[in-house]
């Protein structure tokens, strides 16, 4: 079970031009095989179907615990999409031809289907499907698995990177190369644990430091990359047995924080006409206010 | 963002036999197209997208609220998948063929690749994907799919129910019918509220009362088909300006409650060694528990 | 531009008992590659897109009527399937578990999506997609494909009845069979004229004739394998131009009919309260009877 | 069954200029999860499987009238296809390279694979599918989904209007937003009768009327939005007791018209060579109606 | 570029039974995510793919020469699944259903499309896909995927040994533990000398080893699980760099063999005629053999 | 079985440019349903599933000697793409956006997913898959198919000839057709054989010759459309009884060539940093070199 809160993980700048191809590009991290509904779904499924939850308590806690962060990555990532597609048309009678920007553009449904957000698919619009989780039960096997694919996640946000300089992706993908990376590592000491075999000896996967990335090197500053979140007020305490040491990078302690992060406000994004989205006109809006205000005085 | 808490909706009983066709057909509740990956990923996305949060707050809480719920309902459904793979296997040699039962199974991906537990995908084996999501960005239009959703997945569990009387499968499913019928309730009052229509005069669909299912009638009897959760500390408590009045059904009164349900214990299951999950031997494990108070004791 | 009938190329026999899985084999006829999803859809696209239609009408027109007995065979296949699985579950309360044959067969959606009906889908739960049409626009290989295609659709016929006697799918069988194999050498013929090579002489693929099956027998007897329909009251009458000559394989001559086949009734399925379909109570409908007639006296 | 008539439901104009992108975007109304492909086959579907044909007639009446029509879309958004992808390349020497547009666009199906014509595809190029096609055999639910149905259809059709001008792609929306309406209002009333909810009142969905798109108003003001056709010489007569009253937007009265619209001449469109469609050399074809000819005169 | 021969790695046994439902298994091993249509494929791809081919030789010599061996992986799977299915119908007249058994088989696919022979899909019927190959380009991670693959394709070929004590199936899954064994040691030592790490540490994954199933022990008596070979008459000789010192299991020394095992025969499978393959008559056939020899007499 | 050479068919010119959209659509040849990935797959499963190997050996010797050359496709097709897409991007810091040209090309997987290089999948970004895979049993209808296949397979790859004048593209596509044209006549004479029918009479389809192609000119001029290989040391000569007397086109006397070609050197890629392919820094390749060395000298 969950509780939700109207954060998110950080501020994203709010962008100066429309960018439909990138947040095109961007869709890879949020419904690609190795996009952020990947990295959710693997642990959400993987923590539902964990077998000796008591006696692996540790492990168990890991998957759980992250499972609650990847929720916030996928919401970071979808707004991210959102905001870049922001401004990508302009309100006017449809006879003006309002949409027109996306005849050209890489993503149709971003027009055609989704009011200009974001969903469920990767770059070339591919839905993403359940055969992109991985769930052995062998829990080697499925540590083996996650550390595999957040090496595979890392890489795909590297290059999405390269490919745009749009800040709200740069400030999108600089946050989560950091928080992969902590991930990255905390699935190699679970792995040590348990077969005493070191795999944060060949980070980072690929070779090139997070520093490396402008917008990534804030956020290890403030050392983002040194944490993990029990992402519960009352559980999940059980990752400080793997969570704990120094980080492989810098050897600096690492941390484990109850609770969560402290977030930035959720974007809200303006009505588009145009896109009858959310297509309540004002005087239809003032109806409803009314109207539940009426009702709220019964 | 999200909390999470290691409790799961309501406590699930332990089945004595293995039901594993019954339990295939379960997916369809958890990976079809109306099972509950699709509610969840709907209202998900549809809040990461939703436009103008501030002017239609309750209707943004609403949908934003139902999401957490829905966290719960596939973890329920998941465990129940679990669950009723319980036993179906033995523990032996491989020269003994433990795993027999499985050949003759509706799905080998419970034996192959899942060792006995939950995937996201349909009672035929199709995995879920991400073109069950709709999100149009119109309030109107989106909230009539949900309501046409969330139908359609009451028809999907009342006819799961009538194919098997497995025990867990029915726990699960009363449960949840009471539930989605409290989504059905809360999808057509917001709609009410934006169109005047007032669907919930052609409730329920199909035509068959919750009290008609054994396993509902105590969860009504509790009043749980009247209560909305804001499913958070902080957030989301615009519902109530949706979520007030009576109940279409019976009268009484509708009612908000701040946070989430008390809840249950979460499940945990047995290791298999003949499907190597969690595939630690006893001295390993004891070699680990060392380890890790070693490290601990650092 | 269609007109419909309400009518069904033949009378389809009531059966005497349910055969469930034997319906999931017949799906692959109708949702399958090679089945009359496959035709319809084939040759009503290569119509539409067509070039040169006046030039080269005769093999325009073969395509454009084709295509309308094609609807005729998705419906006499689909209503197999709907007649096949009457019976498969009893009227009773949800708790008695009414649908309880459906956790065991082959093909659960015919019991939690459709009410025991037929779907775009194979016998292995796959559904009907758009890649199944080829259409390259060269009329040589286009013809060349529906002649392959039609083969591959005789082969899973002729391998279908011999997985099941139930008396349906068999007189379903028998005369698609036949009504398949005026379509093999109609292409056949096509080619020939186009390109002088005879394919009729490879013909029957696979080598076993229409009269090896015993209800396609009484179909060639009356002739049914001569007849080619333009299924138009206007049009398509240049079909003359191919169809003509003598059967292959009997020598008998080839026959153009104006118009379509008189058919037979649509068959009615009764309800079924354990499967809410159509789900309207015996007040209800009185009611809605009620209503109508109240309306129509306005 | 049907009969076919080698027609059109209204003139296309024919395009000045080749506009592949747009026609790719066009493709969503053609191969889309909510394109007339799934309005095509959900009605279809839906009228083979009925439940209770005689007794609930004027609704099977309605979903099988209403299939009829929807092969008259499905032909139109073709059609409409493959105009807007005349003249993309040129005829010449292959050495000329005079598919050179096609490497650029967002559809190299339409080059490669199709000799520039439609597909059962979406504008991502994404395969129709059977998933799309929804059939619950409850009255009430599978009227709900077609209402859903269509307005997410008109949704689609609004945007694509406002992504290109083309006349011809305007035309042909202009038409079947006014069509389109009309099964709107249809599937409303339908459900007004069973249920007594008038969900006309929500009307239209998104919340802009027909006659805001230039090319729709004319269809209006020749009160096409008003009129239900039988699609039949002799049947589904039943419409009327659902189609009558009037107009929920304008308040003019309904009209029922046995039989389909007049319609209009198909397209042709002319050989290219440069596509080898149809691929034919003039010599050839001369001797083709040569032959043809010559075995006329036997 | 590669040459063939008609042999196959080894014998399989004829079996004295049809094991329909069990050969529908070992269809996972084949064509699921971890069988050997991806093994093939995966290495098949990195090595057309792979930079640096002469900078990095050994790691390039590794995947094209694996890629070699799954070639005859694939094909002793696909050999497995045909044995597994002789005999499951009986010849006689399509009016004797000599298909029956079928139709409540798992896979009707090998009644109705295949002729009792294997396919690329799954043991759901999924059918393999290119998502499945994996080729990032980066070489530590490639090898890590790999090494991740082979751990995942011994799993489950581990279970399918559970699940069916047929001895076709067994022998097979046997020899390739034994095989894929050797594979995972490569791979893991390929990463040692990139990176450091000694990933053979944590084998067996999962933790059971090969010589715990009975028809593997003979083949590691044979010391298979020693041997690389080449798969080349001149080249890929760099995997001597890797594949070298001792098997991390038994400490046995490792050798690399130039060229291919020595095989066996490949399994001829009789004629169906209920299935008309080959289909052709012993009339025909022997039409066809004068024919041969008349026109090699020429 | 197989071995492997590291030779590809024949030389390909490095390209002066990056042609990244052209490269996108040769992704058809490989991956596309009438790709190279498809020929190499059906002939592959057809020898495999092949009935009566011995008693219609020179068929079997057919599709197994074709299978082996069709790998030398897929790897001709692989290297083209890989060397289109040389150039398309510089290193740099990441900061310094090195990937940008990616953002608005047609295919993102060859920038985010797979370092430039080629994937199984079409020119619209879908993955190969299994369902492309034909094979009846039958030899008459495979056979069929197998001629079909090639025939379609031959258009697609002179439409991208006439969409592209990139010489890497025009080099091997100028190659291929004139071995798929030797495949197209393999094809049709085997069906000669065994039903009389000279198929041979209608080629080439699409009727253009190959000699109207460039870049096929000059191969055969080399008479590479009169040779058939054995692919083999020791098998497969049976394919003499089927590729002997003249070519339809030229009248040349057809020849079988034991063996396999000459072949040309395998393209080597240079690493790219800003791929982190392979990603290995001068000094770490330096030291693994050392390490290579040192082993081997223990």
């Amino acid at each position: 079970m969950i509780k939700r809160f109207d954060k998110m993980l950080i501020d994203l700048p709010r962008p100066s031009y429309a960018d439909p191809n990138a947040a095109s590009a961007v869709q890879e991290l949020l419904g690609g095989e190795f996009g952020e509904m990947s990295t959710l779904n693997n642990y959400m499924f993987q923590s539902f179907n964990f077998r000796e939850k008591k006696k692996f308590k540790p492990f168990y806690d890991l998957v759980s615990s992250i499972t609650a962060e990847e929720f916030g990555h996928v919401q970071l990532v979808a707004n991210t999409v959102n905001l870049m597609l922001e401004g990508a048309t302009f309100p006017a009678d449809p006879d003006a031809t309002p949409l027109r920007t996306g005849v050209d553009k890489r993503n149709t449904d971003h027009f055609i289907a989704n009011a200009q957000t974001s969903r469920p698919q990767d770059a070339m619009g591919r839905p993403w499907n359940g055969t992109y989780v991985f769930n052995s039960g062998n829990l080697v096997l499925d540590l083996l698995h996650n550390f595999f694919l957040e090496c595979g996640a890392r890489t795909h946000k590297m290059r999405v990177y390269e490919m745009t300089d749009n800040p709200v992706a740069r400030e999108m993908i600089g946050y989560l190369l950091v928080r992969g990376g902590v991930h990255v590592v905390a699935y190699a000491k679970a792995l040590k644990v348990i077969t005493g075999v070191d795999m944060t000896k060949m980070l980072p996967v690929p070779d090139l430091e997070n520093k490396r990335f402008d917008t990534a090197r804030k956020f290890e500053a403030q050392g983002i990359h040194r944490r993990l979140y029990t992402w519960s007020d009352t559980d999940y305490r059980g990752i400080a047995h793997i969570w704990k040491g120094t980080h492989p990078e810098d050897g600096q302690p690492l941390e484990v924080i109850e609770g969560m992060p402290q977030g930035a406000p959720v974007p809200d994004f303006s009505g588009l006409p145009q896109q009858f989205a959310p297509g309540i006109s004002q005087e239809d809006f003032l109806e409803i206010g009314k109207k539940l205000q009426r009702e709220a005085g019964l």
